[in-house]
């Protein structure tokens, strides 16, 4: 298709869908004369992603560009090419992280014990270097400093419910049919997911609240 | 306790404490002299409540002052006292939210579609007061506004997961004595556990990946 149609159908303008290209976050085009290209399908799904990156992950230019390079880059197997597209994502640091502490230390441990305890072995291999590791050993420093108490046992319920959300995530993005598209997918549905995940939460504990206490 | 042991204990200055009880987020303690007052455990515990709202969930002092005072009219029951003081919390609006489009009256339909699916009546009759279902139908919104497939069946596991998490938030809410403190202790979880979820969530992602396609 030509731009203007690949305008029209993705409902992005065509000087948007410039800057994109200059900017490298949609691959160019199949030259077809010197002024024209063509553009397939792949472009319009693409656009979709950036966008989704753009307006509700809240991504720079810059990051998206990044996030997208390690998407494209086929020379990485699946779980690489997945795993630094997720970790180029905006990683939310607890407001009072800060030099490192005693809860910092004691909170590192039992996020350890944890992945110990739930048997996610290759997450406590890539600790050092996941931001979202990072994120929640933060999270839980957080908890600490506070005075509130904690355990891993308490937190192993959370830990195992949160892989069948990763389990039903990966079957969906399994549904796909090239790794492309499923990595897409994956970028996606965690920038589009997170969101609703967080007000299905909130909502189910008003639910459930009622349920145990009756509206008084 | 004096003023100077409870700032020792909760690690906070007295002029801090004395800001908080000018603006209402700490109770006064009971005078026992012109210039003396005493506190109690449980001034200790709002103390570090304050702080949770404040440092870890961001809110300004009017805005935890607005979810106190909700948490301490024991006028009202469990389910509204609760229900009030977690609608005061922040509710992040979608980036993209903004007039009514056709994209928001299909979310607002699919999401009443999905609380029957999953039987969440209460939610249902509650979903014009609850900024949690505004949130909920903005990000439906924000994914049909970018084109990508939606179904109400797709999303029902997801939501039978959240309230799995919720029926856990509330057991554990249940093991505190007073409603009082399991108010105070509902709220603290919803700020501490939020982003300990979405690390989690990201985290299993990740094992999950390595699981079924190795790290190449």
């Amino acid at each position: 298709m030509r731009l203007s149609e690949l305008s029209e159908r993705s409902g992005v303008s065509t000087a948007t869908i410039k800057y994109y290209l200059r900017e490298g976050l949609l691959p160019p085009g199949r030259r077809i004369s010197a002024t024209t290209a063509d553009y397939e399908e792949a472009h319009l799904r693409r656009l979709r992603l950036v966008r989704t990156l753009l307006q509700v992950g809240g991504l720079s230019v810059a990051t998206a560009g990044k996030v997208l390079r390690h998407m494209d880059d086929d020379s990485l197997g699946m779980t690489i090419r997945l795993g630094a597209a997720m970790w180029a994502l905006p990683h939310p640091s607890a407001p009072d992280a800060g030099e490192e502490d005693e809860a910092l230390a004691t909170a590192r441990r039992e996020v350890d014990r944890l992945l110990d305890d739930v048997g996610w072995e290759s997450a406590r291999e890539l600790a050092t270097v996941n931001p979202d590791h990072t994120s929640l050993v933060e999270a839980v420093a957080s908890l600490i400093r506070l005075g509130y108490p904690w355990n891993a046992e308490m937190m192993t319920p959370y830990a195992r419910m949160m892989h069948q959300v990763a389990v039903h995530d990966l079957d969906f993005t399994e549904t796909y049919p090239s790794e492309t598209e499923q990595v897409e997918a994956a970028v996606a549905a965690t920038v589009l997911l997170e969101p609703i995940l967080r007000a299905m939460h909130r909502i189910a504990q008003q639910e459930e609240t009622v349920r145990r206490y009756g509206i008084t």
